[in-house]
Formats: C-alpha cells, structure tokens, sequence
C-alpha cells in the first residue's frame, strides 16, 4: 500500500508561548518528564505479544499494549515495538508480524513475553503456538489474532512505529474477557461494567 | 525532534507464498477485510478524548481508543485519527493536541465526542473545560491528561498517525477506574481482576 504523504513535518515544539491560566488547573500540573510514567499508566491497554519469525524457523516476540486500530478499511494495524528488542531488531528481514490479543486465561504467557518469566529464546515454551496460514507464530486460543504484512515502518529513536497490513484473522469461538494492563497491574474488564456504566 | 530514519520502506505485501499448515488452526482463520472488524473488537482500549484548539477559540475533540505510549524518555503519545472529523482537518494548523484519560465515570464525555451525543459543536458542553498550560482543551477530573506538541504526522489514506511529544502532565489525585472500550460497549477494568489473574 501506498501512503500519499508519509510525512507532513511539524518539526519540533510548540510556537506558541505557554499560558499561565491561574486556574485550579495549574495546581494539578505535573511537569513533564518525570510525570509522564506515572500518568500514562492510567493509559488501559489490551494486552497482545506480537510475535514475528523468519525463514530459519527463528521466532521473536514481546508482549506490549502499545498496539491499535489505525483503520478497518483497509484493514490496518500500528504497533509500537521497541528499535532493541529480537523483535525490533529483526522486524526489517521478517517484514510480517502477528498481533495476538490475549485473554485473561493468558497471563502466563504475557509475562512470558515481557521477559519476567524465563529467558529470551523460552519465551515461546508459554502458550501453545502454531504458525499461522502466513506461518507467523500464532497463539492458540486468543480473542483474535492478526497476521500481518509490514506495509511501512517510522523509525523513531528508540522505537519502531510499525504499519500493518492484515493478511489473516484467527479468532477462537471461545468467549473469555479480555487481559488488560492498567496501573503497572494485569486485570481484566468487569463483566458487569457495562450496566454500572450505564446507570451513571 | 528530528527522527533518524522517517521511512524505512516495506512496500506491499508479503512476498513469502503463504504456507497451508493443514492444522486445526486453518479452521479457525477467517479472511479479511469482513472479520477484521469482529476480531479487533476484541482489544480493548482505554478510552480517550484528544482535543486541540485554535488562536481563534475554535476546540476540536473525538473520542477514540487508538492513543497509545511510544517512548517513557523523551515522553511521546502516538494518536490515530481520521482525516476527515474535524479534529483531524486542523490539527495541520494548530500543530498540537491534548490526551484525555477519561474515568468510568466520564462514558457521557465519551459519548458526547463520539459524536452519539448532540452535534459536533456542543461536544465540549459535556464535561467541565478548562485550559491547560499550554492552553489545550484539558478534561477535569480525567485518570491523565497530556498536553502534547506535534512531532511528526504520518499520512494515511484515511487516518493521520500522529506522534505527540508531551509538554504537560496534567492528573487528578481522585483514585477512579478507567473507562474502557471493548466488544463495541464501554465497561471499566475489575477492581478484583489483579487478584483473580494472581490466582491463575
């Protein structure tokens, strides 16, 4: 896929001088950057591990939740992926990956992949996995996952902004809640939120 | 910031022939683009309000999912909105944008800057507004709220892919759950989900 105008450049920071409203605001305001990790843990993620493999038979994977929806139409993915992971560093030969959204079943293997359990290359003895129709490692019984061929990759300086076009979609029949990371903690949706939520 | 190598270019699809690996998995793989909306419904999604404003007065707000972290140092959000909501027709001029980290207590906000509320230009009567230090529209009482300068923009045919490096941390010290967004309803995370995962 083509992109029309991969980068509009705004290069830099803000022109505009700060404005010091006076209000209770200000009080709240945390100065940036020590603030940002604290806040942006607040930031609830679904948990997925994204996962790649190349013609060797050598697979990568990390678990991350900086992965979303860029558009349905055509079916697109971004994720995140740090520049020195296995993952990052071979995601330029690979040129596909698999997002595997992870269920609350899951945990094992998101710390698996976060690299808190074991070591690198037992990563993939968590889980049970098969490759894909694209032959990307695919985790069973996910909520979904999306093989994807990479259509462009931003290179940030310490991360990857990865662009993915999505060949296959797995989906189990299985019903479970889906694993989410929030607050430096893993927890899951509360079935019953939807109706609290909705009688506020 | 300057970014070291804005494209590393992956054209197109996959070359590698897909591989049919006759396992049970093959019965579970759907083709996209039909399952592709079914299937990431499944990730679920802290909810956001990203807001910006113009020298005029004008504010600009959609609520959307697809916010995620990039890099803890230098602090960077990447943000995915469509071209076509008026957020993302003016964000080329404003140059800046906002994160807001609703609570579960804030699904009317979200509603409202879904556009499943009122009409576009009453959006930012629901809520309480106030502007933040950089005079962004901030959302009161949000889990977090980032005042961000725009870095770089990706286009996309539908979708600018927008890299935030973070100005302001702004954040309430109410302890609340975060509103999520997952199988097409809004729900929040389970307060006893840490200790149920803990117990798998």
């Amino acid at each position: 896929m083509l992109v029309d105008s991969p980068t509009l450049a705004f290069p830099g920071l803000l022109t505009d001088s700060p404005t010091d409203t006076g209000t209770d605001m200000a009080d709240q305001s945390w100065q940036t950057p020590q603030a940002f990790r604290q806040g942006i843990a607040h930031l609830a993620g679904g948990v997925t591990v994204v996962t790649s493999c190349d013609d060797d038979g050598a697979r990568f994977g990390v678990t991350t939740t900086s992965v979303c929806a860029l558009s349905m139409d055509p079916p697109t993915l971004v994720a995140c992926i740090r520049r020195r992971s296995k993952l990052g560093r071979n995601l330029g030969r690979t040129r596909r990956f698999c997002v595997n959204v992870l269920s609350c079943r899951q945990r094992a293997v998101a710390e698996a992949f976060a690299g808190t359990r074991g070591v690198e290359q037992d990563r993939f003895r968590h889980g049970r996995w098969a490759p894909g129709v694209t032959g990307l490692p695919v985790l069973e019984d996910t909520l979904a996952s999306f093989e994807c061929a990479i259509d462009l990759v931003y290179g940030y300086p310490n991360h990857l902004i990865v662009i993915g076009s999505v060949q296959n979609v797995v989906r189990t029949a299985e019903a479970a809640d889906p694993l989410v990371y929030v607050s430096r903690k893993f927890t899951h949706v509360d079935q019953f939120g939807a109706a609290m939520a909705a009688a506020n």
